[in-house]
């Protein structure tokens, strides 16, 4: 299969055959991988959902509601099957995911899934309920292969392939004590490569990265991706084995965190779903904008204070939109290159002043370009060398102020412990405003009246 | 090692033993891993990395320069050392990471470092030099195990770890017929679990995802992460393997892509370095703000056309900003939420339709009750009934646009084959800039005088 994502004939395909009966719906959807039916569960009705998963195998109905993104409401359509189905499906899911999904529900809801389950499953379930979902406990897996220091390598291969039935995908083994006291990890491939008689203490490696179950899952991505894991494990304060975090969870704590700054310094609220209804959007995004409205006041305020000098100078009108207007998208270049590379990388305090430094420059030489060509440009069409001039000083001080606040206001703010990322747009282009009409309507004050 | 980012005590610690003599910077080193050590190289002069790399075996010193960011020049690095030196690291890199490096390297320079490899790692990285970038070529290992499918398992074990002597990280073994046609993968647990005399063709799994060399980075990212991949194989038009990519190069691409779109939607060249010095920046972020200022001109050219209305209606400059300001704000959530949800999830017409109107009703409804909360300020404020009716219905009208062009212009661009994210805020908050003037001057010169 060399696959590409679901396609428009697919796609099609796919919903004539919905359209059809069961027999050719189950046929065409043997074609198709449970990720690719996940996708196309995005965009069919909730009934066609529910059928579906009724005529597939309980392992392939598990992976596609394993694999629905988050945004698919993977959660409502277990809580329409039938028990006996939904039970089933349930037990067939990594504990990760099936609890990933439970925890979307009301607390009764997840209480009558899991009463159904065996004793087990539930408790297994139910522990990692317990973690907050944005750390390593809430997103491990508690399935991990795990040997015992002392067995030999032939006892070792034995009892992989046994706890292997079980766990479908592993890329390390996992080495304990008697006590589950987590000591390192061991490659199958070292395993394979030893003598007959070696034991696994042997071939333990003891110098690796772990995380507690408590660390916030950004920082367990920044450790898979420096170090190039596969999976890292997961232990408590007391260095008991608890699970693991494999690489593909990681990359959608990746995707999200990215979605998150994205939104955020765009004015729309974290939690906003991408494709969610205009209700959400709009609860998400209004408390933003009547933030924005009280900081627009503020710069209408200033315009305010010189109305004598605009009726004076009416072309001021014209020229003050376009210094407001450059220093907040001047701002929020600033901004964007300044959030990403904090999100990315670690700066010192050093690295942070010459940042700020660097925005100043930047600042001073774009603002007296583009408030050259304004000046060249008033001087010819409006005939007045000396409001270009202002407008050339205006220009120039407010992208300066642009790049010291776009910069600088990320930096302080993660240099205090908040997220850089709600310096947002909004908030960096109310200095843009003020200070673009403050320069330009005060100079013109004192220069031009 | 529970390891977390370097510390700052880590960087005074590294750094105090830099300043020290090389036996103490020797010892202080031994207890950081490659990955650390390449963050420490971000805030050293290069004459240090110099110093450290020649002190480290050849083995850690490659590792570092591999993992050292793009940004951080490990090309420099590379050229400045002792050809010997030199040498001895590129043959200890993977082939991908030497070609990723030597790429960054003028033509003349790159000669220079090949001519001193031998024949095999030369012509290994000239082939992968020769494939682009961005394409699953450019970013594949052609080091593979890759085992015969008329192997036994005893054979295959054996061929499995020769090898695996050359090649440090592996998760599934590549299956070629005599031809070296790719034929599916096998794990090396069912190799394993396999009855003593059982061959691998009874083993390989045939219904893999791979892809082609000229494949998109952005293409492979997408299938290692959906179908929860640690490698996916790479072949040619004819279907012989020729290497892999694997989840960590795809995690980089993911942040490499994300910062593209993260820039270029706040009109910053994708091309900036993020750590990049201030005559980059300027090259970067000065065209997008010329482009600007065109269409800041476009919007003040909508103001001198009412020069008259303003200079009868002074208030109404105060209030003109407030309505551009809200729009180009609503409009930049609006551009978010669609350009990330672009990058994320492939929309079906369907879904771009419903997702435009959504943003047409968030915009009649934000626009609406901020609109309501001006012209309660202006009817109490300036004692002005009309003009808050003015204000009112320009408000929303602005709020619709926004919302409209702030979904729809990326999702027309992405539809034609243009990137979405070029569709920047600066280019959208011309939109609602030129129609929020247009709207309370048209509508105020109408109703008011």
């Amino acid at each position: 299969m060399q696959s590409f994502d679901l396609d428009k004939t697919d796609v099609s395909k796919l919903k004539q055959a919905i359209s059809g009966d069961n027999e050719l719906l189950k046929a065409t959807l043997a074609e198709y991988h449970a990720s690719e039916i996940a996708i196309l569960f995005e965009s069919i009705s909730s009934d066609d959902q529910h059928r579906i998963i009724n005529l597939l195998d309980v392992e392939t109905a598990s992976d596609v509601i394993a694999e629905m993104h988050e945004e698919a409401h993977p959660e409502e359509l277990l809580l329409q099957l039938h028990p006996d189905k939904r039970t089933e499906i349930v037990e067939e899911l990594d504990y990760d995911d099936a609890t990933d999904i439970i925890s979307q529900l009301e607390e009764h809801e997840q209480k009558e899934i899991l009463e159904d389950l065996s004793e087990d499953d539930a408790s297994s379930i139910r522990n990692l309920l317990s973690y907050d979902e944005k750390t390593a406990g809430g997103l491990m897996n508690t399935e991990v292969i795990r040997i015992n220091l002392n067995l030999t390598k032939k006892d070792a291969i034995a009892e992989i392939i046994r706890q292997s039935e079980e766990i479908e995908e592993f890329y390390t083994v996992n080495v304990v004590d008697d006590n589950n006291i987590f000591k390192g990890i061991v490659s199958l491939k070292d395993i394979i490569k030893a003598k007959g008689n070696a034991k696994i203490t042997e071939m333990v490696n003891a110098d690796v990265v772990y995380v507690k179950a408590e660390t916030d899952q950004e920082e367990v991505a920044k450790l898979i991706s420096q170090y190039n894991l596969t999976s890292i494990p997961v232990v408590d304060d007391d260095m008991h084995l608890l699970g693991r975090v494999t690489f593909d969870d990681v990359i959608d704590v990746l995707e999200d965190e990215n979605t998150e700054d994205f939104l955020k310094i765009s004015g729309v609220s974290e939690d906003e779903e991408l494709s969610g209804n205009w209700i959400d959007a709009v609860k998400s995004r209004l408390p933003w904008l009547i933030i924005n409205l009280g900081t627009a006041f503020l710069a209408s305020a200033v315009i305010r204070q010189y109305e004598d000098t605009l009726s004076t100078l009416k072309v001021l009108s014209a020229y003050m939109t376009i210094i407001a207007g450059m220093g907040g998208n001047a701002a929020t270049q600033a901004l964007a290159v300044t959030v990403r590379r904090i999100s990315l990388y670690d700066l010192t305090d050093d690295q942070a002043y010459r940042a700020v430094l660097k925005e100043f420059t930047v600042g001073l030489i774009n603002g007296a370009v583009t408030g050259l060509i304004v000046l060249i440009f008033a001087y010819f069409f409006d005939s007045n060398l000396m409001l270009g001039v202002v407008i050339f000083m205006a220009m120039t001080g407010n992208l300066i102020i642009a790049g010291i606040t776009g910069a600088g206001i990320p930096l302080v703010l993660k240099r205090v412990g908040i997220d850089p990322a709600i310096a947002s747009s909004i908030i960096i282009t109310t200095f843009t405003d003020v200070f673009g009409f403050l320069l330009i309507l005060g100079l013109a004050s004192k220069l031009l009246l």
